[in-house]
């Protein structure tokens, strides 16, 4: 325990500052706070490691487990980000979602299609083997919206139409790569895809969603009004700070419950939380709610960030393996933002900016990790279906996406929306 | 993960509900929650255990640690208690402090040494063996001051005398509770007491608290008015919610370093958490802090009150052992209560209610149970210097007094000061 509390302190400490000294130069803070997780990962000198300084170990896939250090930061920074999911499916309501879903379909369909057989035809080229092949593309499919999200939070620029348009294709994203994913795995691990079982995940993620959305829509006017009413009942009779936070650990509550939904329906936790925020939609600001989940998100997504930079072994990478990221890192950012550009032009009016869809549909977080990781799991005729090699590429592809994204992103949406974009220009 | 997520779920959506219905019958909530954390550790149906079905393993110590599922719920507790201690450190100014100084320290002094020669006297006349008897009068001295925190701020009576020279007399006691604990654990260890380890020790704690409380009265009110300064120019430059918290994050940052520098000393972590509250006593309403730190305790507090209840093991207990444990029950309300109520009465004047500081400083929460873990581990002549069986009466004689004290301290509290404290009377 006291070990954790030091991991804790150094981390935001470093996190914390790192962010403060590059907000002041105009750039995103989080770009700041996944460059401290890879120099918390990588500084070696001689003997003295930094990482093994503060006792954290990093699952090896396939070798083993991270340590429980590892686990808890692995924790605190899940729960970062499903508590800023949660705040931005707070600032959307459901007809945003609605009024940008043929384009978000189109976006999404487009960013999964493109990513996936150009990784695939990379892998094919660079070594043969179609499991390796095909969890690449599956690894380049996946979107982590997390970082688009706080971006776009921290631009105050919600309420424009291209932001609705990435939110919604993410989650739709999400479904899509759990199908992608499941299909890929099935034939490593098995030879076949089981269609049946396939089908039905298909449909039970599908429902989930589709359900939440109506839910959100048809019962939650009705049923949301009349909790608050009798928590604010509650509320005045009974004194106290404890007793004031009613209607805020009713949102945890929820939170919590359709993160833990989704991620039994393997879907990301994140796509619960966000579904989950939406419930609150009408009510965030009256309640006080908005402000009372950022300050729980502010401890715990510094977190995140410096988590995903964790990741980066660049111990791992020789001269030709660095040859192959950058490949693939190229490929990543040029894929996905022509699919999902693509789906802006095909799907919108004029005024929408595929540049700024397609920039924000970018970056991979940790989702690419995860599916790599699933992959050195599965064993195809003696050998894993991913190579260690190819999953540091993934690694360095997913993180330096999510590096690169925040600082495109915010120079599109600004030169679109002008400078002080919060206080600036409606959406058109 | 998943896990982790249902079963954080499931104890704050529990913890939520028992603590509301108890609150509408006048009974602090944070009872509901510790009785949920007892009903999850001893719910069995046949085969089925609810601890079981949570994948939760608490330690049984001297044979084998918590499983990771315990070792979060672990952290999310303390860190719910670090939090606490650090908002009344934000509502202590040093001079409450010193202004009850005397009588804290005899509260403290004469808090410890009654309920320990009592645990001492009573192990002997049970089993004649003295580490038995040594642990378990240590294991009486330790005070938890979270709960009576949680009580005073529930109540708004933070400015009260009483809640001062709690507060006050809580600090004394961790440092004297160390210190018996160093004693009795050395004399198990090797028979004897390295008198310099535990001077320098000593002097090392009291000096961490003089040093943090001087701190806090002459260098703090130069560098926080500049920083908080600093700060707020930043924030009028730089939009977005995240930027706004630059203050927040820095109290995190001094909460987290304290905690872990106070554990580092071997003092309990709470006590660098309140020593760091106490910083920014003068600028923390101001600065938002107050709710801010609030919302945040909001989320990892239950948990705190759930994990004491979840050391229960109702299933320990034979007659024999039970009707011990009631004795050591009877013996921690009684012990503590005459002696923190003798030190209001010879140190303070008369309108103070050494009832209310007698019965505020009664739970033992979980340093009681830590001091037995601690016994557990020392090997004397080939048996621990404390067994299972006693173990399981110092947890239960934890839980029962941090159950009851609540319910006492509310009801003393509101005698003296009326129904409606908070807006009721001014302190004498």
């Amino acid at each position: 325990m006291e070990q954790v509390m030091i991991i804790l302190c150094v981390l935001f400490t470093l996190a914390f500052f790192a962010s403060a000294v590059l907000k002041r130069f105009g750039i995103p803070g989080l770009i700041g706070e996944i460059l401290v997780g890879i120099f918390v990962a990588n500084l070696v000198i001689g003997d003295w490691s930094l990482l093994e300084f503060l006792h954290i170990e990093r699952p090896i896939p396939g070798v083993s487990d991270g340590n429980e250090n590892w686990d808890m930061i692995e924790m605190i920074a899940e729960l970062g980000v499903v508590f800023l999911l949660f705040i931005v499916g707070m600032e959307t309501k459901v007809k945003d979602l609605t009024s940008v879903g043929r384009t978000a379909v189109l976006v999404a369909v487009l960013g999964v299609i493109i990513p996936f057989v150009a990784g695939y035809a990379l892998i094919m080229a660079w070594d043969g083997n179609i499991y390796h092949a095909m969890f690449m593309g599956a690894a380049m499919v996946a979107t982590s919206v997390g970082i688009t999200a706080q971006v776009i939070k921290d631009m105050g620029v919600m309420n424009k139409t291209e932001s609705r348009i990435i939110i919604g294709a993410a989650v739709i994203d999400d479904i899509i790569g759990l199908i992608v994913l499941a299909v890929v795995a099935g034939i490593a691990a098995t030879g076949s895809v089981d269609y049946v079982d396939l089908t039905e995940m298909t449909v039970i993620a599908v429902m989930f969603v589709v359900l939440m959305i109506l839910f959100c829509a048809k019962a939650v006017p009705e049923i949301a009004s009349r909790v608050i009413r009798s928590c604010e009942n509650r509320k005045t009779k009974d004194p106290g700070w404890r007793s004031n936070i009613d209607i805020f650990a009713v949102a945890i509550i929820v939170c919590l419950l359709l993160s833990a939904l989704a991620s039994q329906m393997r879907l990301a936790m994140i796509v619960g939380a966000f579904l989950a925020g939406m419930i609150f939609a009408d009510y965030a600001h009256d309640a006080g709610l908005t402000k009372k989940m950022g300050s729980l998100t502010a401890f715990f997504l510094p977190f995140f960030f410096v988590y995903v930079g964790l990741h980066v072994d660049l111990s791992a990478f020789t001269t030709s393996l660095l040859l192959l990221a950058t490949i693939v890192i190229i490929l990543a950012f040029v894929t996905k933002y022509v699919g999902c550009g693509l789906g802006v032009i095909l799907g919108s009016k004029k005024t929408t900016s595929p540049k700024i869809v397609g920039i924000g549909m970018i970056p991979r977080g940790e989702v690419g990790i995860i599916v790599a990781t699933i992959g050195i799991g599965i064993i195809v005729s003696g050998e894993p279906a991913m190579t260690n090699d190819l999953f540091a590429v993934v690694v360095l592809m997913s993180v330096v996406t999510t590096l690169a994204a925040p600082f495109l992103l915010s120079s599109v949406f600004r030169k679109k929306y002008g400078d002080r974009t919060k206080d600036g220009l409606q959406d058109e």
